[in-house]
């Protein structure tokens, strides 16, 4: 059965492509408000292509800011099983000035690799999930029920997700849920993640003087909230890599030697990685663990932004009235990210000099989460990548955060895979964004596999 | 003589006003290339006045940048003195978004105010200076000869002034140079300025991975660039306040007591300005000095301006390839403002850790100075104080930075007086900056009793 899908994926693999070229023109950037328009018409375009793949039932459910795609195909009957398929349709925003080459809304194919804001994050996935379920559907049926889920909120974290999980559990009810959102360590050796870590992103200001001031007249008398700022960021950090905030890393779990192990595993391919891509002076961080380690299963305190004064061409002499800075926090388990906010919250207040005033503001949130790698959802995976790649998949824990996956983890306590197709060096988030076009397909073709591999194992 | 010239400002006083917001309305923002025809336009129109109010001979000097006007009135006959008046027309940039409650470029009169950007930085001081100058020329001649010369480039820092007067020395002869381009520290007792800092303008750039990358991938194993310059900012100075690079306070010359006696006088007056107009939590700075002797005796360090990531609405979760900021140092007698930038640079090549990598670049430079108040030309000024006031001013320490004085002092070697007619509570160089129309007035008085008084003590 799947077989033919295979055959339809390579028929139909340029009129793939283009479509996905088409999804990618469109700036689906969900955390400027300036672009919900353009969300809605990405939304609408995934609704029709559903249709057209075959889905049953198509809706954009209202989730009070950009609308979630929601289709059902149930061909497989009663007694197969039913897979809820998550992937998100927003992006990151992007802009020429971030250092792109070409446009980063119009997709430009080079040697192999498409480049566009959301090429890997996450318009690849969901096109790969979208592609296959229509292949398998459009050559005689799927061997398993299919429930696509694609949220238009993901880069703005999610914020509506937990309560639409929350009701709309009769709606979302399935066996197994597939996460799509993920990128590999390495082009040749697949990966699979078990684990995920959560976020807290949070502004600071500090403020100084009641307004910006003339530094001549005023320097020297006045604490600069710029540099009020740069200190209180200095401390948030130990000599060593650690975060110096009090009781940050109380409820880390730190995995067993097991695990650790098997994190060490991946780690040649994870540190080759590292200098391709982050290709920094010197690594940087918590020195008592290994990279993979430090990315996995460490929580972090990043600057995401700062801004102050005049920072353009030219110069200006002013001593601005305030300065601020986004910080967000990676977190892991058993951390949680409200505790996380009110540590560092209060350790800000105890270090804040009383020269200047400093508020630390709670943006959006997300928890860690991590499954088991034994349940035979996640082995129906490993086999299915074995299949493709002829190569066993490497477990990892990915330092990036997805943060319906603990809301669904709750809710429907069902098993989870964490689905990679991608190359992580794929500048996520970043300028020049790209997605490598045999990987995507490839990454069509696992699913077609894992279906298959999926009703062998769990029945409906 | 002038008593006519008097007579003439009161009854011109409106159309002065009027003539005053039409410069006001010219965005001649000489740091920013968008500007450079707006500078144009205000050159143009001040030559026009210029020759509108008597001025034999008026000429736009070019610097290879912005233009200098020049005019000369040489009625008052070889044995008169000459006194040269510099003033600058160019005004710091200016966006609404910075907090401005009217267009800076509309000027706006209210409760005898005008808000405007330049109201009082620095074109009511070319104004006062012009129609002093035209009331004088148009009711029967000034008692000395008048060279006005009005920059284009005093916010950038002057960087073609120093070259300029150098080659112009025939032309900028005179026997005594008003500087014009101060504010003083309060509304009711006036001050005259003896000292100016000077100041070096820098950028430091810190590099960390090749490119933007996903906090989530990459955090925590690499030295995220905010928080390294953060680092190194911190390092900027001890915690009593004062600047930690090693001999940046070398060549400082410190007042002695008959001068720190004399800049206590002023102390009342500068503190109940800054309550007013810096209104910080605390005041902030080096313990071993009073505020006057901080802003006026005092170099310092400031941040003025910083950017790196992502810090717009919204929340995007980079770890940025880099992160800068705008530096400058306030310089006294008898530092150096290319000396001071070598210090600096090689303090932070030291304190840069070998996860990123740090640059600091020159961007302009102007030399401190101090001038003898014992001069019959500043005497003559204090007089001319007294007698619109009613007041003897007192001497100060300014914190800002004229970078011309130097280069004037040192080629033409005449005595130099620093007119100050505003108040400093007024806003420069930040939003809604203002000036008092009642001291705008004064200043023109004052200008002509400056004249007169001058003519009886120096000869030509």
């Amino acid at each position: 059965m799947s077989a033919a899908a295979r055959n339809y994926i390579q028929i139909h693999a340029e009129r793939f492509k283009e479509q996905f070229k088409e999804l990618l023109s469109i700036p689906s950037v969900s955390t400027l408000e300036s672009h919900r328009a353009d969300c809605e018409r990405a939304a609408i375009w995934l609704a029709e292509d559903m249709r057209r793949a075959g889905f049953h039932k198509v809706d954009l459910l209202d989730v009070g800011w950009h609308p979630i795609v929601f289709g059902e195909w149930m061909g497989a009957g009663p007694n197969a099983p039913t897979v809820l398929v998550y992937g998100h349709y927003d992006v990151q925003p992007a802009e020429m000035a971030d250092g792109w080459h070409t446009d980063p809304f119009q997709p430009v194919e080079r040697d192999g690799k498409i480049y566009a804001r959301g090429a890997i994050d996450s318009k690849s996935n969901v096109m790969a999930q979208l592609k296959a379920a229509e292949a398998l559907i459009q050559t005689g049926g799927a061997p398993v029920n299919i429930k696509l889920m694609f949220e238009g909120d993901e880069e703005s974290a999610s914020g509506n997700m937990s309560a639409f999980v929350k009701a709309n559990r009769e709606r979302l009810n399935c066996d197994v849920v597939a996460i799509c959102d993920g990128s590999m360590a390495d082009r040749e050796q697949p990966d699979l993640a078990y684990g995920l870590r959560g976020v807290v992103c949070m502004e600071l200001e500090v403020h100084g003087p009641k307004q910006d001031l003339h530094s001549g007249h005023y320097g020297g008398t006045v604490h600069n909230p710029i540099q009020a700022l740069a200190e209180i960021i200095a401390q948030l950090h130990h000599p060593d890599g650690s975060v110096a905030v009090p009781g940050f890393y109380d409820e880390v779990r730190t995995p067993d030697e097991t695990e650790r192990e098997q994190l060490r595993r991946a780690l040649p391919w994870i540190e080759a990685e590292w200098r391709e891509v982050a290709a920094a002076p010197q690594q940087w961080g918590e020195a008592a663990y290994n990279l993979h380690e430090r990315i996995g299963t460490r929580p972090t305190l990043e600057i995401n932004g700062i801004a102050g004064g005049f920072a353009g061409d030219g110069f200006k002499t002013v001593l601005p009235g305030k300065a601020r800075a986004k910080i967000s926090c990676r977190l892991v388990p058993d951390q949680n990210s409200q505790r996380t906010y009110e540590r560092l919250r209060d350790y800000i207040q105890k270090i804040t000099p009383p020269t200047v005033k400093a508020e630390l503001r709670l943006i959006e949130t997300g928890e860690p989460a991590v499954i088991d790698t034994n349940a035979p959802a996640v082995q129906a995976a490993v086999r299915a990548y074995e299949t493709v790649w002829g190569k066993t998949p490497f477990f990892v824990r990915e330092g990036g955060s997805i943060p319906v996956v603990v809301d669904l983890q709750r809710e429907l306590g069902k098993p989870m895979v964490l689905f990679s197709f991608g190359y992580k060096g794929c500048a996520a988030h970043g300028p020049n964004e790209h997605v490598y076009l045999d990987m995507w397909y490839k990454g069509m073709t696992i699913m077609t596999h894992y279906y298959e591999e999926l009703k062998q194992r769990i029945t409906g």
